[in-house]
């Protein structure tokens, strides 16, 4: 067949054949690898990919197509970063070195911490000022091999300044490479106007919805359903008007404690639910669950984990990630990169914390940060998985075996990253002819 | 006075004031911060630095001067890597993916992993290998602002291939800017050919340091004291002999097990103590423990704390950072990058661990990596600080607040790097005239 755009001498590639749905239990471990391969591409999607001896007598490239040695070295699927908090004004240090001190959550509020305080920041900052410094973490993001991303609003809890947030998200998506899936997360916390008004606050959120549904600004909802902030049955109230509008739907679910969030997003079919410290045995077997009927069709709840935060906040237990994959519960990663709880914008970093930490092997990180990433944000037929016919997101390592990608902490192991076969990021700068 | 260096326009200065040893206590806060700050240094030693009207009305430029703008940016000491072990080959990531299975040391040294996997790695190395590889990692550790590393030997075990690593130290010293300090860990392991004659090779040890000291290739002596490594007899009897030759004494303390070895480390006068997650109350006490006579020429015993190995071992609980600070023992930061515990490299990465996972302050986190680190270094009167008189190895950072260095997770905030006055490192790359 023909391509445009052909990768040689890939000495490890990792496939990450996709399903028809995300990788469970012992799935997670077949990342289907293939040594001394070539991967082809046309027009920006997978054509063609394995050993170099099978595929190479099938491929015509076409007139000015790019070819790139790999030079032996370790090539994968972009990385899909299922949980971001991108679109935000301020940093909060003040509040991170309060904490690191032991001071509490309420005490760090009470001296103007916490969102809140990034509402504040977020509000007081003007579309432009948004646009410029989220673009500035895109970057950082993809220079990390990140290629897809989920992102909330959240830090306006007006309508307008969720559309601003959202209207950033939209223009990001016009104009960089990675690709953007809007959250909308207006409830995310219930701003100061409406203190002690939280039923009045969840109205209003529900009064947004039909709004970004025609603007088209957002293909999921969550909600922040947990300790102090939304309850199960605000949460399901939430959800219920976002999936009659034809959202999505996401919950951050039983991370300060459990409230039954896990099993109010799975028996509403939302397509993830994310943090889950507290999950319960419960949670965690209707997460296991495969979905009735066809399966390709069918809603699997993702739950996605989030290990750069646990430990960000010093949390000596993090996600249960051994239970819920042992269990048969698709498991995928994100960064969770926001500027109170995990500032962390690397997944290379993230995959390092899931293997240390939460005690999944390589290959299911790989997994839980590629296709089932991509299953967590709705784009599992698409991305996060070099297979024919998944887009030519790649990355391009500076090593030879899939597991140095965790093993080496807190370095960034990328070498080049191409979105849709065309580069997009390279550590060396290219020397111009 | 005369300068042939001069950083203008800081928007935030840390100077670490140095004391008569390291700091203890509340004096890990004392950052010394000077806003709007100059630095002038002449022949790679600061002689002026504070306040930009107070400094710049008394700086004399020689002819041929470097001037930086800093652009308002956060400046600081460069860092001092208090303990790594950077000269070995081979990776151990197939280890690491068995124990993020729950596989055991056990386990993983019968299939031939652990310290002895790397020790036949790098007796098979050549010195040349292993300098052009060692020379990687120092290049990655400068550019996360590491100026000072103290490094050790122990992947040899036989005379000549501990020479041999010591050896690529002494090339590296020489050719160079990250200024190392070099240990020798003879004792690091019982060597495959002394298996279960540990006592033999106690004496092998202290058979080698008169010809490592002859050859003046080490300033320090170290030995693996703990559960499965060498015992506390053992110890003394090496650091005893060691401390007659005149080294400096290094000890890896109640990592895995309490045994004493801190209580030994003190008692000896051993420069630094490393590890210390079992340390004993009594070993926090001794630490905590004012050296008699004068302060300024008694050995102070340093807390050499580890936080990226803790969290690399998936260990949920890291050393008791918070009670030996408060008890007033002197602690310093380290990576520990060696290819089995942990592969971190970058100090910022420690200190975001050291924040928020041992839950040390950002001041003290900063003490901690620079000041502290160079008494744990036996360098404590020349590196580790801005103050008149310490080397000017100073970091730009892209940031505005000391905070914000261990407050971003993962992110490398490094901007450039001054090793002696002279720049060693941009993130940028310079643009010729």
């Amino acid at each position: 067949m023909n391509a445009d755009f052909l990768i040689t001498n890939i000495g490890q590639l990792v496939v990450v054949p996709p399903g028809a749905g995300p990788k469970r239990g012992r799935e997670m471990r077949d990342l289907g690898i293939v040594r001394d391969a070539v991967l082809a591409a046309r027009d920006g999607v997978v054509v063609a990919v394995g050993p170099r001896d099978e595929v190479m007598p099938g491929v015509t490239l076409c007139p000015g197509a790019s070819v790139v040695d790999a030079g032996g070295r370790l090539v994968g699927p972009g990385f899909v970063d299922a949980h971001t908090h991108l679109v935000f004004a301020g940093w909060r240090h003040e509040e991170y070195a309060m904490r690191s001190e032991g001071r509490s959550y309420l005490e760090i509020a009470e001296q103007g911490g916490g969102i809140l305080s990034t509402v504040r920041a977020t509000r007081n900052a003007t579309l432009e000022e948004l646009e410029a410094r989220s673009r500035e973490f895109l970057d950082l993001m993809l220079a990390s091999g990140t290629t897809t991303a989920e992102t909330k609003s959240g830090y306006g809890l007006t309508f307008e300044d969720e559309v601003k947030q959202l209207e950033v998200v939209r223009r990001l998506k016009e104009h960089h490479p990675v690709s953007l899936v809007s959250t909308f997360l207006g409830a995310h916390a219930v701003p100061e106007e409406y203190k002690g008004q939280r039923e009045a606050y969840v109205g209003s959120v529900i009064g947004m919805l039909p709004e970004i549904r025609r603007l088209n600004l957002a293909e999921f909802v969550d909600v922040f359903c947990d300790a102090g902030a939304f309850t199960v049955p605000e949460t399901e109230r939430i959800l219920r008007a976002a999936g009659d509008l034809g959202f999505g739907l996401k919950v951050h679910a039983d991370e300060l404690e459990w409230t039954g969030a896990t099993e109010l997003a799975c028996r509403m079919g939302a397509t993830s639910c994310d943090h889950l410290l507290r999950v319960s045995d419960e949670g965690m077997d209707m997460l296991a669950r495969r979905p009735l009927g066809d399966e390709s069709t069918a809603t699997h709840t993702v739950a996605v984990l989030l290990p750069a935060t646990s430990v960000f906040l010093g949390k000596t237990r993090g996600a249960p990630a051994r239970a819920l994959i042992d269990r048969g519960a698709p498991v995928a990663l994100g960064t969770d990169f926001n500027p109170g709880t995990c500032t962390a914008l690397s997944m290379p970093l993230v995959m390092t914390l899931a293997c240390s930490v939460l005690h999944m092997s390589p290959e299911e990180a790989f997994t839980a940060a590629t296709l089932n990433a991509a299953w967590a944000v709705g784009l599992g037929d698409r991305v996060g998985s070099l297979e024919r016919g998944y887009e030519a997101d790649i990355v391009v390592f500076d090593a030879c075996d899939y597991r140095e990608i965790p093993y080496r902490f807190g370095w960034n192991p990328v070498s080049r990253v191409y979105k849709k076969g065309r580069e997009v990021w390279s550590k060396r700068p290219v020397v111009e002819d």
